[in-house]
């Protein structure tokens, strides 16, 4: 069975080639970047994608379809009600959503051991829907996962379906659950050494 | 490292005493227990826990404190606007919000092959948030869930944010989430011989 990844050394050298040309290119979450270089400094593991989390606003013909989403809006620090008024001004057509989303890593490890280890800190350190995403020779796949979420509609077509005293309502709920999962962020930036 | 689950046998055998409990109390989601049964009866497999998805009305001090949460209305099937206005009259203190979660399984493996297998054929009928929950001797634990899902803040201590109209709309997105994740089930059930 699968207790290791083979050829890990080549995918790392691979992942961090595709990491620094995101670098380059100011694709990676400025907030993740310190957490990204300790892990990665860790000879058992390798990153290969990452959020820091986020707030958005975004515009779907129904729920669920990725493909055909435009975000509106997007951030990953604390937002103002009038930068999200700002995004839904643009909305025209299908539904319209209010979305957080915890911070997302996936992370390569060299053995299952390795994998587990990394799920088990993670757990503790509050990111609780942590698993192990994919198993296989050519990938054991570690994904850190938080709790905070939100799915709030807000409209379809045009058509607003709440008020401004609502979403300033979800924008404060929203900025509560974005400090709390960016503190566990630091948290398990200071605590991954101990790997 | 944990390529099997140490005294599979036993556990099952508890877990089965478990569930034969849980089922004679009416605790089990009714349209879940075909599946229930379908997996148990495979020998590499045992079920720990299940809910077949359910759309909810919740009152919670903040959000995440599932401690001190209280269900105003749960249901394991499709709702009408009516039986949602019932549960928010009920609420008195602290956040009220709408909720919907896809269904979720918790399967023990008995060996890591095994719960790669049904991680993988249960992504490939749409579960795609499935995982490897948690790897050790004692357990090798495989969560199957789905993408649906809402978390929609409805009003604080007493107070409602939102209209009819708009309880209305987010009711029938929310039936519309149980449709797609019941058929996701269905299809598992019919699927799950294959193991």
């Amino acid at each position: 069975m699968f207790l290791y990844t083979k050829n890990f050394d080549e995918q790392k050298a691979k992942a961090m080639e595709g990491l620094r040309k995101a670098l380059a290119e100011n694709k990676v979450d400025e907030d993740i970047i310190p957490l990204l270089e300790k892990l990665n400094a860790l000879e058992n593991y390798f990153t290969t994608s990452s959020c820091s989390g986020r707030i958005s606003v975004m515009e779907m013909p129904h729920f669920g379809d990725k493909v055909n989403s435009v975000w509106l809006g997007k951030w990953h620090r604390e937002v103002n009600v009038g930068e999200v008024f700002d995004a839904i001004e643009r909305h025209s057509s299908g539904q319209l959503w209010f979305l957080v989303r915890s911070p997302i890593l996936h992370v390569g490890a060299r053995t299952m051991e390795d994998a587990v280890r990394l799920l088990n800190l993670a757990i503790g350190l509050g990111f609780k829907y942590s698993n192990i995403k994919s198993v296989s020779h050519r990938k054991l796949l570690v994904e850190i996962r938080s709790t905070e979420r939100m799915d709030v509609p807000l409209g379809e077509d045009g058509e607003l379906w709440v008020s401004e005293d609502y979403i300033e309502r979800i924008v404060a709920i929203a900025n509560d659950q974005l400090r709390r999962f960016k503190g566990k962020l630091k948290r398990l930036e200071e605590e991954i050494g101990k790997l």
